[in-house]
């Protein structure tokens, strides 16, 4: 497809795209670069069995009873990040600053999820038992740091490949938890809410029916979950996640759903490996804030929100107009990326 | 500085960072990459005097009075993109579709301003006079544009360098002219009508002046223009260009004015080439939409509202955090950075 270009509103009104086939025939007079591929560098990786100590002290683990803290023989081991973005929690947070220059002193916590002892793992390479253990690991963190009354939100994400961000090769995914809610994730919440006092339904259940029904877009399909390339993809080959099971918070998923979970996220990331050559990507969850006692908004915030995580592949950047308007451009349709994603069905 | 983070919103509330220090130590098993530099790559550029027939024909030039259209001679030339984000004018914009899938074909101008005939200048070595016809051009188009019923924005960016979405060295800005006004754009004029009405003065006047005395993050000041490393600064060595007088619209300066913006380029895009040995950068304008007859808002924008232009430079990347928070990890402090970027007073 190299039709004409296609101004797209994402469903909850958030965002524009530029669907923009043509520009993917530009010509660049730069040459290609292959991806950094990490290669044999475990030797001094600080996530790998038998330098527990490279790292701070695990503040959990799968492990079989009996092992250690901080010891090998682990299967999935939280650490607190070494050089984290937020400050650590026992440095107190600084008084917010009056006026225009509005501050506070970096409070929250900061961790890193190692997926696996394998350094050269890959959630689609990991047993269907150990994927299930990573989905179940973020739960468990997430829930206990949402535990903790000083963090209003607590982020998961993955990066994956040195595009994506990642400095390290070795499998692992991170959480941050954060003393207010980020404005992406009010947003869309405040967007949802919106549209369920409207049309007196959940925004993603809806859309959801409709992208069933229209199945263009839709790349696996289960009892369980739904795996789309979103109407107003704003990156190439751009992945979402939905349960199908309306539910705002994916900290308060069982087990069983917790190991469905991890068994999609192996054929998902199995897949997108596999058509596009390993590609470089961010893994991001959504979800609603979990609720306070006393908080009125969240009951509607539950009713209205549905969780969901969205794989994001580096394949192309934001450059000048994407910072300047908040409008990617995208030269592959969403269209296209699910015919190519659906096609290998490993 | 490598003390706390800390968490720190924008003056007009729009987003909020994470000044990072320690982020900046982090080890990289990746070996550091050196950017890619164009070499000698004219003998095929486009954009190279001699080789006009390779692009659209030009809607704009500066050329010694007498030299043909789309022949050489030329001081700037503006032609439309051959590989447009937009369709061309000549295509129908598509009927907005009902439901959730908002769509329109894409509808739109997408224009590259060829700054200068030799391929291997940058905007620091044109002369004063030359530099000022590139920002006399970028007005003169937007103009242009902003003046046809079709359009509510127009955009002018330039992506220098690969890693900040070049595809082509020789030096080049471009425009987009959209049917719509993007959301960032809105978000920031909001904010600011937000602010006069609570405060009754401009919101980046007061910053300005607030930035004046403080002087820790002033990177240039003269009579004209003050060039700040802003408070919440979402990239490393972020710079944004203020003119001094309160105007909302870029388009509306006089020949003056771009002369001196001109000038101002110069010394300031040069500080940044031999500060950080010419990083690829993203460089935006931001100014209120063109006024439309009947619009009883866009008095009150004018007020509001003040135009500038942001330096973006690509030291980092957007990862999973950004991505899913909107909220950026900037490892340098702007005060650092606006002191790096002061010492260089060439």
């Amino acid at each position: 497809m190299t039709g004409p270009s296609e101004l797209r509103r994402d469903p909850a009104g958030v965002h524009w795209v530029i669907i923009a086939p043509e520009r993917a025939k530009r010509p660049d007079e730069f040459e290609p670069r292959p991806l950094r591929k990490p290669g044999g560098s475990s030797a001094a990786c600080p996530f790998c069995p038998g330098r527990e100590d490279r790292t701070p002290p695990e503040v959990a683990a799968i492990r079989p009873s009996g092992s250690a803290p901080d010891g090998p023989g682990w299967n999935v081991r939280v650490v607190p990040n070494k050089f984290p973005a937020v400050g650590r929690p026992d440095r107190a947070a600084g008084a917010p600053s009056p006026g225009l220059f509005h501050s506070r002193e970096g409070f929250g916590i900061h961790e890193v999820v190692i997926e696996a002892p394998d350094h050269g793992a890959d959630f689609s390479s990991l047993s269907t038992v150990a994927a299930g253990a990573v989905v179940r690991t973020w739960r468990d963190r997430l829930r206990a740091l949402e535990g903790e009354a000083a963090w209003a939100y607590v982020q998961l994400f993955k990066n994956h490949g040195r595009e994506a961000g990642a400095s390290l090769s070795h499998p692992h995914s991170q959480i941050v938890a954060l003393p207010l809610v980020p404005g992406r994730i009010r947003e869309e919440i405040d967007a949802a809410v919106r549209f369920r006092a409207e049309h007196g339904i959940c925004l993603h259940c809806r859309v959801l029916a409709e992208e069933d029904a229209a199945g263009r877009r839709i790349i696996l399909s289960d009892a369980d979950h739904a795996v789309t390339a979103p109407f107003a993809s704003r990156f190439p080959y751009e992945m979402h996640i939905h349960p199908r099971r309306h539910a705002a918070r994916f900290a308060e998923i069982g087990d069983g759903e917790a190991e469905a979970l991890g068994a999609l996220f192996r054929t998902v990331l199995g897949r997108l490996r596999r058509s596009l050559e390993d590609p470089p990507f961010n893994l991001i969850l959504h979800q609603a804030p979990a609720r306070r006692p006393g908080d009125a908004s969240a009951e509607e915030e539950s009713l209205a929100y549905h969780w969901h995580f969205e794989i994001l592949p580096v394949l192309t950047r934001a450059a000048g107009f994407e910072w300047a308007t908040g409008i990617h451009i995208n030269p592959v349709p969403p269209e296209k990326a699910a015919a190519v994603l659906r096609r290998d069905s490993a």
